[in-house]
């Protein structure tokens, strides 16, 4: 019998999952407005309401209309975290490996939604500030990944191999998102194929040893 | 015989050379006052008088004392740009001699001031918004790069290689310029150490196809 207290591991992943959804939502709704009436044009109110929620409701999400059309890549889930942080072979974690773990967070927990990644990109384009703050979730993004390959790889501070993997890793999967996007090598729903093709780029710009 | 209406080529670089040299003073006065008064405690007229020049002279530099806190990489010299767009054999470009190249500018023309580069960062972590200035300082270097490497290759806009190889040859110069700043991998005056640990390390990370 369950325990009426007990919260189970899938009741908090459901409740993850719906806070996702709806934030997914404020921001797809904040875009499609910025896109229509410019960013001096759109209130949070205006958002709030085109999201079906309450201001109120809004501000537990977002502080701020800017915040919300900037959402970046969502965090590692635990079981990739765990499988980068806490893999085999232990302490060795390769290029390829940490470039699966990304794609498998790409296609699974990214909503593969193109045209709003592509509007979010351009309304950030025509902002600098929304640039900024783009950037900044990025730049979090990575510092996530590179704290797993650390706690594998179980380096001192100094070493570098951990920020030159990730570094490098993000680099292909940013350029993936990217022709992924703008549909530059052909009209994919999925970023699949773009990061498939990325990766085996690589393998062919690679210094030769 | 000279014509009387030429400017040398030499001539221009003394100018360029003597403008960079000046806005480097301007950086290094404001990055001085910032550390020591905070960034609210200071001023555009502080920061002229410190670094000896007026406040005209200053507004010729920089739009704003923040600006002024976050010059980013001076962009590709002509005959580093040359020889990434027009080097031999095109249209082939290795991550090698991006690489190179990069190195090259790095150890040659940016002036290898560790410590205002380590204050520069620390600052700018304080701030988010001065963060995102200088995020946008590499991304416009990082362009510029990707452009030349694009000219060589002689690619279709939609060919992701360009950005490929920029991604990943500025995710290890940006490895190395950490690691030297912060001296974690031994206290050396010029980058250049550092940068050939990291351009080394890349080759052991690498995938063996």
């Amino acid at each position: 019998m369950p325990s009426p207290v007990r919260t189970s591991a899938a009741g908090e992943g459901l409740r993850a999952r719906r806070r996702r959804e709806t934030e997914h939502a404020i921001h797809a709704a904040a875009v499609r407005l910025v896109e229509e009436l410019g960013l001096a044009g759109v209130t949070v109110d205006m958002i709030s309401a085109a999201a079906g929620i309450s201001q109120r409701t809004f501000f537990n999400y977002f502080p701020s209309k800017e915040s919300a059309l900037t959402i970046g890549p969502p965090p590692l889930p635990d079981a990739l975290h765990r499988r980068l942080a806490h893999g085999d072979p232990a302490p060795r974690v390769t290029l390829t490996e940490l470039l699966d773990v990304l794609s498998a967070h790409i296609t699974d927990d990214v909503v593969p939604d193109r045209e709003l990644v592509q509007a979010t990109f351009r309304i950030a384009d025509r902002h600098p500030e929304l640039r900024a703050a783009l950037h900044a979730r990025f730049d979090a993004f990575e510092e996530q990944v590179r704290e797993a390959v650390a706690e594998r790889m179980a380096t001192a501070p100094a070493d570098p191999r951990p920020r030159l993997l990730t570094g490098i890793a993000l680099a292909v999967t940013r350029t993936a998102l990217e022709q992924w996007s703008l549909g530059t090598a052909g009209d994919h729903a999925s970023p699949e194929p773009d990061l498939r093709q990325c990766v085996d780029l690589l393998h062919t710009l690679m210094p030769k040893t």
